[in-house]
């Protein structure tokens, strides 16, 4: 478990909020793993070794490993036993149901004894409301992100929508606080909005922020850093397939520590920038 | 697979619009099943026998499997595999992400040889938009039942909410009309809402509607019946824990059917009122 306080001590130790996203594809590892008893977890083992000092965060994204059945729910759980535990631990797997069912899929990543993870953090779609959310929240000291504003083309069919208190995603933010503080309740917004962010900081002023789209999908951070930074940083942005995906060779691990390196120490100059280091 | 005109025989044949909700939970599951190797596949699957010639659907609830981890898992993979080949079987997920995910989750649940299993439809929460939707469609033939108003408290949080395009519920479903005909998507409706129906109708004239709530939620089918049904019927009403818990005991099944059959008897009436039978 990963408190605030924790995390921020965490960025400025490591003068960095990077978060990597293990979204990772069995067609795209390289295939001399494939001899392994689990490829997708050896990857995912010399990625987090690679890149755990310049990283304060890992992302698993479920889909990924519920497409590959029984395996790959094997792999994530390898995976999510072999994370550090000083970094933030995310499961990306926007789930949302009526109360019963959301304290189901609650156990499912954060309880140990019955699924075999605990992760620290659940990415949470909010249009089923309260119930679908609070049940996450009773597991104490675990943090939910809840979907804002998305980095997909999609996110312009309802996320923008006028409502009565304001956009839709300015509502779920705005409703969402209401529920928990700043220090269990994150949101998911795309690094692709980086204009938004100052629109979004005065409806979260103090949440972190969960910050998918750079690298693959065209984000700029320094806009992002510009945008929505906070005295406490506040932000965590993640990079999956840039990083994990440098190359396709042996050396893919070194490859994955040299893109986050670079991430890092771009990290490192906006933190000082902003005087939080 | 399943296709609209299947479905609607299926109905006229069976008299019934019955889902049968496998919200199977191990905790509450008779004791004497503890004995076997699977006990919550045991369990469904004598649901199943059970009422089988009752209901046109079936619908394991994802989260109350995936709870277990890789048993759980290992319990809904056995559950699919055993569904009737004529009954529309329905996943509920409640996914939904950007493109290359929702692709993933496609995989999970309609790719048999990806993960095992292979379900006629799936329910998918509509924040992202388009992209999130889509690369469920693009399975041929495949469901894709889109939420719109549910049936818990919390509905009330965005759902209603005005926007440009009416309520958010009424936005998601005239959107989602633009995604593909009433042969390949389905909405969340909740028997609760049941004076909404005449409104939803207005929207989606065509679509089947996925109505939970009868029983223990409290909804009325009479009701959902008289403001919802179409000429095709265009209603699927799942009854879960009323049905799945109808007693504790050996006879446990025995009770299951007792009451599907009550539910069923009610449908009938409902059906030869409205001319369709």
């Amino acid at each position: 478990m990963i408190s605030r306080q924790q995390l921020i001590e965490q960025i400025k130790q490591k003068k960095s909020f990077l978060c990597v996203g293990l979204d990772t594809d069995i067609e795209k590892i390289p295939s001399f793993l494939k001899s392994y008893h689990d490829p997708v977890f050896e990857f995912n083992k010399r990625i987090i070794d690679a890149t755990k000092d310049l990283c304060i965060s890992y992302k698993p994204n479920a889909a990924f490993y519920e497409s590959r059945g029984v395996k790959g729910l094997q792999s994530l759980i390898a995976t999510e036993n072999y994370l550090p535990a000083e970094t933030l631990n995310i499961i990306d797997a926007k789930r949302g149901d009526i109360g019963n069912t959301s304290s189901m899929y609650a156990k499912a990543f954060f309880d140990k004894e019955a699924s075999g993870m605990s992760f620290d953090a659940i990415t949470v779609a909010p249009y089923m409301g309260n119930d679908s959310v609070t049940p996450f929240l009773a597991f104490e000291g675990k943090w939910v992100i809840i979907l804002a504003l998305t980095s997909s083309v999609g996110s312009k069919d309802f996320q923008y929508l006028t409502t009565e208190n304001g956009t839709l995603y300015e509502s779920v933010i705005q409703k969402a606080n209401t529920w928990a503080g700043a220090d269990r309740i994150m949101y998911v917004v795309g690094a692709t909005k980086s204009t938004e962010f100052t629109n979004i900081r005065k409806f979260a002023p103090d949440n972190f922020l969960l910050v998918p789209g750079v690298g693959a999908q065209g984000g700029n951070l320094q806009e992002v850093c510009q945008y929505g930074m906070t005295k406490d940083c506040g932000l965590i942005v993640n990079a999956s397939r840039s990083i994990i995906y440098a190359t396709n060779g042996e050396d893919f691990a070194d490859a994955a520590r040299a893109e986050a390196l670079k991430i890092q120490q771009e990290m490192q100059v906006e933190l000082e920038k902003a005087g939080i280091i």
